[in-house]
């Protein structure tokens, strides 16, 4: 169903396609004996809850992350017309047995058609869909696109290690390009963690945008854009790393024999039909961004309501010496077009 | 020992930090029972021989790896008037006994010792030290520290898995920084290789450059150039990933108290303490490192003589547009600083 652009966006307000929300309580699991990983609420300090999984902290929320009003004055404050909202990527639940999962990733998507709902157009969903399973997760895209408010979903930079390029899931891109269903990729669970020399805050620090980066070059490798040109995909913290693999890659291309008889055309080029955010916290990168993924493929990302996130969006934005027209592509223009909204 | 300068480094020709010799041949194993990691050469096509590795050809390899006349030739093409020498990475041999190891690493550094004595100069060697054992290692490059043509070593990105910024390495750098040993810094059994759809070769095409940035960023986590300020320090293929994730890493730092309390200095100051090559194959990511890094701490580095390689480095770096005193700090200040040649 085609979502109306909220009359916020434009010059004064932008368009967030990366926050992310948790519902403010979790289903009581259906079956005899509760699994470890099977998320849970616990009240913490004023305004506050315990996300706990596996019987430990995963993360203390605000409750910004399911008040929509709360969300709606830091909007305002933010200059952020709408809010694309998908869910905290830990509860994705690929590694659930899928049932399980679908019961709890249902559950998300109900709490997102309902904060987008309570959100006078202000909000967009992005749902979860558990991938683990092609069919399962097909059937439940199908589901919510055509339930009011979603204009797509946001999926893993990897299902349980499987990098998101490998070709089992072509079925599911083929799905989104046909439901029209737009693709945050974010990171989870990533590779790289091994190599970190420091507290764990590290993980999602520097091992996020490396899977990240390692996900959209399987992207670029398996050719998914030329298989399915329609579709909408965008990356989470920039691409990662991707900005970094990109000309070595594309030099590989010319140099190797095997690479050049995969990878159908320039990965550069392919590169510039993928979307990213801009949550990349510097000047000199977004603009690298810029140069490297082109002026229509950058858009507004936050991390909202966590506490490693872009505070200042539009203002970032407008601070680094664009031309007004490329300003509201990042702003919202770009977005809109990822979003699909009209 | 100081090693001269040759007197073609100027504004002619410039200084490759980043190029790989591997020995014509391999000394027979010691022991009772050759273990299949053992190296070995076998004929290949004309000027080939393949490097034998765990039973299968690891590389087919030319005579640009051992013979000095061919490789000095192409340096004159090249423009390139000094050479660092380093070992082909997968020789380091971490994974072996260490005593086996020494063999093999002894091997290695006698091959480069010769090339360095017969190249009248235009050769500079970067040894070779097991680093599964820091004492042997140390006591390794002390030795070579002491041996004619050596002004430093090459060490992988990681250590059996250890990535280097580790606390267990410090004994090591501080010999090192002791020693005034270059350390010039290689990707190695990266991590993210299971991230990867495609063709063999996307392991040096993409988690390579993964597993420097890693590296580099472990290095930057562990405070290595607060405690050993006077060590000499690159890594190769731009800093791999490093450009990406470094904004990233400066603004955890503000957010996150733990991160804050381990990370004594901006990762971004840092970083600019670090040297490495320019081997992007881009202007316009060679341009984003040289204002992530500095323009005192980028060298030129090919990857000779294998396939994958820039082949006109300095042609690349006089294309820019660059004042001529980044050029020639690009071309040869830089490197001439990093390796400590006078």
């Amino acid at each position: 169903m085609p979502v109306p652009i909220h009359r916020l966006c434009g010059h004064r307000h932008g368009i967030d396609v990366h926050s992310h929300i948790v519902p403010a309580t979790f289903p009581a699991y259906i079956g005899s004996k509760i699994p470890s990983d099977w998320p849970s609420m616990v009240p913490a300090h004023e305004c506050h809850r315990h996300v706990m999984i596996d019987g430990k902290v995963y993360r203390t929320v605000s409750d910004r992350c399911w008040d929509v009003s709360r969300r709606i004055a830091d909007m305002d404050e933010q200059r952020i017309g709408v809010q694309a909202v998908s869910p905290m990527p830990e509860l994705l639940s690929y590694w659930m047995p899928v049932q399980e999962a679908l019961l709890l990733v249902q559950h998300l998507n109900g709490t997102i058609a309902g904060m987008v709902d309570e959100s006078s157009g202000r909000m967009v969903g992005l749902g979860a869909v558990p991938l683990q399973d092609i069919d399962v997760a097909i059937g439940e895209l199908t589901r919510i696109m055509c339930t009011p408010g979603f204009a797509g979903v946001e999926i893993g930079s990897n299902v349980n290690g499987l990098p998101i390029g490998a070709p089992q899931f072509d079925p599911f891109f083929e799905a989104a390009e046909a439901l029209g269903a737009a693709v945050f990729v974010h990171a989870l669970r990533p590779a790289g963690k091994e190599r970190l020399v420091g507290p764990a805050q590290l993980l999602q620090t520097l091992a996020y945008p490396t899977d990240v980066g390692l996900a959209a070059a399987s992207v670029l490798c398996s050719n998914l854009m030329l298989r399915r040109p329609q579709l909408r995909i965008a990356f989470s913290h920039g691409g990662g790393t991707l900005a970094s693999l990109l000309p070595r890659l594309e030099q590989a291309c010319k140099v190797f024999a095997p690479l050049r008889d995969v990878v159908q055309a320039s990965p550069s080029e392919q590169a510039r039909k993928l979307f990213y955010d801009s949550l990349v916290f510097d000047q000199a990168t977004l603009r690298h961004l810029l140069s490297s993924f082109g002026e229509s493929q950058i858009m507004l990302g936050t991390d909202y309501p966590f506490a490693f996130r872009e505070h200042d969006p539009v203002g970032q934005t407008e601070s680094i010496n664009l031309d007004e027209a490329t300003v509201e592509r990042l702003i919202y223009r770009n977005a809109q077009e990822f979003l699909g909204i009209s």
